[in-house]
This record gives C-alpha cells, sequence and structure tokens, in this order.
C-alpha cells in the first residue's frame, strides 16, 4: 500500500478539568487513553489497561473504527508518540514526553519548537520513501479544547466537537478566556504567530502533525474533525499551501450542530471527506449511542475508513467490522 | 527510494570489560556510542555528546561512512532502539530500554521474546507498506563478543572481527568459555534452540534485527561484518529461507585474517557484497588506519555504500565524501 496510517497520540493536562473530556471513564483514566488506543488497534485488548477506554457512559473508543478498517483494508500504522504520561506498549516512534500543561495557569508547550522539529525529522525521512501519502489520526483527550483555544488565538470564530452530545462549550469558553487572560492574548491576536499559538495554548499532538505535515512533502490527510482543523490552520498560517492536504473525518462531526467543521473548514480553504458510518442497527447500545452524538471521532476513524473505501470496501463494510469487533469485546468481557 | 535504511542500536555489558571493545575512547563512553552515532548522521556532531564516537586511539566511528553514503544516496534512515542505555536525541522507534547484561554472570536478554515480538510488529507494519528492501545496520559496542558466543552455541568454529587491528581473540575466548560455563552450554549445543542462544549471549540489537527480519517479508540486506553473520545463523536455525537476505559490509571485514567472514557466511548460506572503499589516500591518519584494521565496519557502513552504488555514486564518492567530512569535523574541532 502507498499510504500509510500515523497514529500520533498527546495527552495535555486539560483533559483532568472536570467535565471537559469524556474520553476515558475518569478524568485521571484519560491519562492513559492515548497508549490504550494505540495498543488496542495491534491486540484484542489493550495492554497498558485491562479494558478498551470508553466514555464514563461506557460508549466504546472510536479506536474500533480504525482497528476495524485496519482488518479490512490491512493499511500499515506507525504510532507515533508526540508527548504522553506513558508510551504505549508496543513499538513506536519517540518523539517526546512532554504533555501539554493548563494552559489557565502556564504556557502550555515551552517545548512546541523542539517537538516540531523532531516531528519534522520524521516526516522528512518518510518523504524519502516511496510512501505517497501519510493519513494522519489522533488521540489526545481534551484536545478540542487545545484546538478551540488555538483557532480563537489565530481569528477563527470556531467552536470545536466533543466526544459527548452536550458539547461543554461555556466550560471551554471559561476555560479558553481563563488562558487568554493569563496569557495576554485576544481572538486572532496570534494569528501571524501560529508557532506561539500552540506554545501557549497547544498540545504535543498538534506540534507533531505539524511537524511531520512540513517535512512530509507529498499528501497529507489530517484524520480527525475539528482538532485537525486547529492543525490545518496552524499550517495555513505557516504558508503551507492547503492543496497537498485533506481532512477526513466522520459523519458525525459533520453534522454536529454544536461545532463548526464545515465553516471552518471552508475559511480555512481546506478539502473534506466525511466517512458515511451508520450504527443505527447495531445490537449494542454503546454503538447506536454514536448516532446519538456519542463519540463521533477520534484514533483517525474517519481516514481509517477513507482508506478501507479506497481498497474497495464500503463505509457498510467497516460498520459491520466494528459490529463483529464489539461483539468480540463484549464476549471476552463475558 | 524503495529501500529503507534502519539503524539499529544495542548496549550490552560486556562492552565494559577491558580491552572488549574499541568502540568509544573509553569502555564507560561506549554506552554513549549507539546513540551518538545515530545522532550524528543527522546532525554535523552527535547531541549527547559533544564529539563523534572514536576508539580510545582517536579513529572516527564508521558512522562517518554512512553519513557520507547518505548525503550523496539521499536514502531514509530510521533509527530503532533495540536497547541501549540511554534514548538517542532524535525521532526513533522505541522498541526496548534492555541492554544486554554481562553473560559471564547471568543469562544475557531475558526479555529476548519481547524483543523479538516487537520489532516483528514493527517489521509488519514496514512490510504492507510499499517499501520493498530494508538495509538493517546497527552501532552496538562489544557485539562482536555476543555474536560470537551465539555464533559458537549455534555450533559454528567462527570467529568474529573487531574494530581493532588486534583482534583480542583471547579475551573473548575466554569470556565466552566463562559465559558457556556459567549457563552450562557447549559449542553447537544450542543449534537448535537459536532464541535461548540469544537469551543466554547475544544482545537487544540481535534480537530487533532478528524481530524485524521475520515481520518484514520482502528482501533485507543485513549491513555488517560479522555481527550480521550471528543474526544470519539465527534465522537460518529458525528455518528461514537464506534467499531473501544478503550481507552488505566493507572490503575491510572480508580483508580481516583474524576472523572468519568469508568462511562463516558460505557455511551459513548468505550471499555477500562487501564495499571497496579506500581510505589510502586519505590526509588523515584517523582514516588511512581503516587500512590498516582499525573500525572495520559498524553503523551499516558498508550496506549504506551499498545504497549509493545502487544510486550511481562509486565506492570512490563514498571515499571522498568520507574525506570531507571528516574534514568538516577537524575544522570544528579547530
Amino acid at each position: 500500500m502507498k499510504s500509510l496510517f500515523v497514529l500520533v497520540l498527546g495527552n495535555t493536562e486539560i483533559s483532568l478539568i472536570p467535565g471537559i473530556s469524556v474520553a476515558g471513564a475518569t478524568p485521571e483514566l484519560t491519562k492513559l487513553t492515548p497508549p490504550a488506543d494505540a495498543e488496542y488497534l495491534f491486540y484484542e485488548k489493550p495492554r497498558i489497561i485491562d479494558a478498551i477506554p470508553v466514555t464514563p457512559e461506557g460508549h466504546p473508543t472510536p479506536a474500533i473504527i480504525t482497528k476495524a478498517a485496519r482488518e479490512l483494508a490491512k493499511f500499515p500504522i506507525l504510532v507515533v508518540r508526540g508527548g504522553t504520561y506513558l508510551p504505549p506498549m508496543l513499538p513506536h516512534v519517540h518523539i517526546s514526553d512532554k504533555i501539554g500543561r493548563d494552559f489557565r495557569e502556564e504556557p502550555a508547550l515551552p517545548e512546541v519548537e523542539e517537538i516540531i522539529e523532531r516531528a519534522k525529522l520524521l516526516g522528512e525521512e518518510l518523504n524519502k520513501t516511496n510512501i505517497e501519502e501519510l493519513v494522519i489520526g489522533e488521540s489526545t483527550p481534551g484536545g478540542t479544547t487545545t484546538a478551540q483555544a488555538v483557532l480563537w488565538a489565530l481569528g477563527y470564530e470556531a467552536r470545536t466537537s466533543s466526544a459527548s452530545p452536550s458539547n461543554p462549550q461555556e466550560l471551554k469558553r471559561k476555560v479558553i478566556e481563563e488562558g487568554f487572560k493569563r496569557a495576554g492574548v485576544e481572538k486572532g491576536s496570534l494569528k501571524d504567530d501560529p508557532i506561539e499559538a500552540i506554545r501557549q495554548f497547544g498540545d504535543p499532538m498538534m506540534a507533531t502533525v505539524v511537524g511531520l505535515s512540513l517535512g512530509f512533502r507529498k499528501n497529507v490527510v489530517l484524520a480527525g474533525g475539528t482538532q485537525m482543523l486547529a492543525v490545518a490552520a496552524v499550517l495555513k498560517a505557516l504558508e503551507e499551501s492547503m492543496d497537498r492536504f485533506m481532512i477526513a473525518t466522520t459523519k458525525w462531526i459533520v453534522q454536529d450542530k454544536s461545532a463548526t467543521f464545515v465553516e471552518t473548514a471552508r475559511e480555512i480553504g481546506i478539502i473534506t471527506y466525511s466517512a458515511d458510518l451508520d450504527f443505527s442497527n447495531s445490537k449494542f447500545k454503546g454503538l447506536q449511542d454514536y448516532e446519538r452524538g456519542y463519540v463521533k471521532e477520534g484514533v483517525g476513524a474517519g481516514g481509517a475508513t477513507w482508506l478501507a473505501v479506497k481498497a474497495g470496501f464500503s463505509p457498510e463494510d467497516v460498520s459491520r467490522k466494528v459490529e463483529e469487533l464489539y461483539e468480540r469485546l463484549m464476549k471476552m468481557k463475558g
């Protein structure tokens, strides 16, 4: 296959703020979500913890979609530790072990330049191979809040999505405004300094994806929802042409009325693909609830589906395989 | 380019035995040689230490040959931490941080299976890409002693090479015999259990290269001298056909009368390429001395030259580029 799926793992302390993130059963467990997501793609269960990541209400991680697409299309995956509390227990590219700090209190990522430089080096090496396309997904609890903060700092009137059906926009706004106050920043005031926007409000996933995208000069598919909009906005502000970029996400992101995915993508000028997955006929409430706005996207679910579609499978095939994988999980839990 | 150069880093406590290894100015400094070698390929100087690795007498690391070939042929490099004291300060695939223990006192690598399994997973992912060939080099001070121990355990009457013109064969033999005694092993007694041979006497580089080679099912070039013979012997004992394997090394290894490179390669049944590098006209004693049996090989120097030759450069071009790089280093020191 001429495409390589890259899964970038990141953590930010923002996910520990109660109510911000449901990418884990508790705020504390969001620390383990990125490595557990990566491990679940390769094994029957994560290794760092004995269960797949779920929301507090038990909805399964979107890694199940990525895993389903991978079992069909057999695309290669490279796991990259952009910056997490713990490394995944499998082979992965180490970029850093820096996590994003709580930007209400201090700059989020003083190491932004080092992380971008390292990730760029990796991108440059991959660029020398005959691999023609990177599809870059991510697992970063709390990442929609850092994304919205960066988009605001760059001047976009954007609302990012959430893995919860009730997007905590009031809380996000309050957290971001505290951060802006701390940093002496207003909406749009960093529009010419996107690196500073990441340093003040971003997370290590963003820095890593930006670096990879700068080093790899061929096609890049940013596999994610509104978090990848923040990455695209940073790349645009760095004067990268959007022509070789695309965002691949899921229909649940596009349909999310609490967020501005379509509008912001248009404003940035990046084309988008949205995977028409459908779990409404699932036997399992955990999956059915995706149709009610739970989870929506993550771990490059939309981009992985896009790779499966390119390989000749349909979104229905992927949805069916997800059902099968979830059934397997339920039996193991037995 | 359809080939990927993979540099596997390993450490073993064996390199700390005085007189065993000259892959560092002192035995203690051999701990830093693998990450420093990797860093020198990407930067003007290593980052973990402010000078390139040298022998106690000041001969430069063979990484200078690999770097020269890379600057000409621009092949992609993936650095893999098989198991080292310290990580290299650049993007690298993390397999383990286990180092080989002193096999005179205890089994060298209790983690052998985990390391092989992880490296195999990486090889499998690379196998799914359109990359057609891995060229796998290594940096492992003390590695010719672990290699000879493994070859003996597998029943080969082999003598491995050395980075010194006076191969410490007496000392190697004594060390290996102590190890054999500790483990209750004789020459050839592990010929049907190559994994046990690595567990008892090997190093994490070997386990990593074996795993990569098992996972990646296309062409594999083992870029090294007698250390790669040990890897090939293990793969053969695991019933891998040697048809898709080749060893690429330097003329200095082939010409080394203190070692049995040609004979052992023939016995294993693996084809070999030897790079006709020539430093006899160098202005620098550090390089001239390669012609007197110093250094010889390492960091995939022979395999890197082979990639340069495939890209249309001559061994003379590589030798000239080495001279240029060494001149640059001398000026920086100046």
